[in-house]
């Protein structure tokens, strides 16, 4: 049984930071275990990252670079693209830190980070009105 | 033969980042491979770490990031959370960082994180006058 | 040449473990190197999967910890994981094994490793009669 | 703010898994977090080991794996030897899973795994009375 | 602005290592990030690949051994592959070589980078005239 | 029961490779696990490395760079630094590697790698006589 408050902070916390794509991968998760998606909402959105010792654009960042470095793990990369961009990241820092991550983590995971950013990004552009 | 103005710009952001042990390590790998010192001061100080489009503050973050979730490379961790130091970042929010990134790359990588922030904090506390 | 009893064994536990997927797995491997195959069959299952000392229960855990922790083995993750529900582990035993993982290798990974055991479950459900 | 209830559960679960050590280490992690040590015991601890579908040894099983497969995070890794041993893994038992580990993680870390698993054991044998 | 030189020697040498396909993927990065592609131009194959100390056939490998080890970046894996068969290896020594791979990075990597030759290794199957 | 033929193999070629160290290590690994420094001996010695495929140089190369790459494994990699050099590899051609990891595992690698090197270096040189 969830912890109620917590669980509606994490709410929120997620569909500021994830918007509705944020909102579906839970309700995907919970099909599987709700238990995970309740870890999800409360532990990383209703603990973590409601933390007040950071800002959501710096932990964004974090999540991004940290996932972009593992690799393997595309879901989760697209997600937090859509994230940082959410909360306030332009399309340009975004690209800039790929460029930094060829630094530390190899080329490699730099140009699928840069692979993937540019698929959120044209996943975003508002379809214009004729 | 290194690109002068390049090297020099790349060895005053170095110093700007990382102070003096980043000057000390860069000579300790010029001993090893004069060559490597160059690219590293070049391409990662005088390219990089020079570019525009992020501050050094975000990037800093994300060698920290990066380093730390990759793991068994504790030297360059060291190296950078005292550059994450010297750019702005308070201990507080060095410690806030590791937190987030128990989320992302596992609590085993976040914890050495942390016990590594614990030194490089340790190593920084002023020597008081007698 | 293989050494034949050793291969046969291998074969068996193989086939005993990963089923018939494994062994369709082992025929494309032979394609695209027969010594490699080989070695699949009498290293990892006719010498290692077969020893005393832990059961098969306990070797699939390790496989598919290993491999979601790794990341970026997909096909090979799905095939341990069909190799754990026919040794014996229950889908919500797996389940709690990847929420047991977000712990040490972040959450992620665990979530990847969430979406294929979800697979791997819909592939198994029995089609029923009309 | 601790939850009290998951705290002291969390900690009871703590000291029958990791014993002495495992407290020792949440000590240490609060003098440079009390926010992380207590996420340690109320959310690894508390939350997830405390759960009902997977028993203590199956757990400690894999947060040895996963830390194995990783690399680079020793303390942790010795730290939940001596857990797999206090909850009731043999030695031979972990020796056994190290040489499975080689299979899907490569020797390097299989044998920096047996060398964790020696001195831990080591640290476990009984001084004899004179 | 890039350096006019060391772009022209980075252009011929991943002409020469990567071909065609190569050329097509800086086009690619060069849409997402210009400076990106002058960095994979200029300091990759300017710089670092055309450095004197090991001929292009020991650096082809050691791009392919460490991108296969890491996992989860197929697309460079496979570019790399190809520059591996241009510049001399035959597809036997790459088979060969994921073999070897096994030992070190485990079966999962070694399998996952057999699958990659095989797909390459029919990519460049000449289609026979009628 | 280990097969005495692939392990005299296995045992020749350990020695030819890896030297009095690489006997040493096996020795240390037998005294947790004879199974396992068979395994070592007569699977990646009796059987891998010596396929008639690759040449020894380049199967050296290949445990390097892939050991490097992983990180967190400094034993495995010296010892094989070391092997490196005794199968023909100059410091030279082993630092030009370690730079050349840099483009695809990032520098943090890289340099440790490099300082690996030194290491193994210092440990080689021959005392001069009185």
């Amino acid at each position: 049984m969830p912890d109620d408050k917590k669980s509606q902070l994490g709410r929120a916390k997620l569909k500021q930071m994830l918007g509705a794509p944020g909102e579906q991968a839970i309700e995907n998760i919970a099909r599987i275990s709700p238990d995970m998606a309740n870890y999800v909402v409360e532990f990383i959105f209703g603990d973590i990252h409601s933390r007040p010792g950071l800002d959501l654009k710096t932990r964004e960042l974090a999540a991004v670079i940290s996932i972009a470095t593992r690799g393997g793990a595309e879901p989760q990369l697209r997600a937090h693209l859509h994230g940082a961009l959410n909360v306030g990241w332009s399309e340009q820092e975004i690209i800039e830190l790929m460029i930094e991550l060829a630094v530390y983590a190899g080329f490699p995971a730099a140009l699928n980070g840069l692979y993937a950013a540019r698929d959120v990004f044209a996943e975003r552009v508002p379809k214009s009105a004729p």
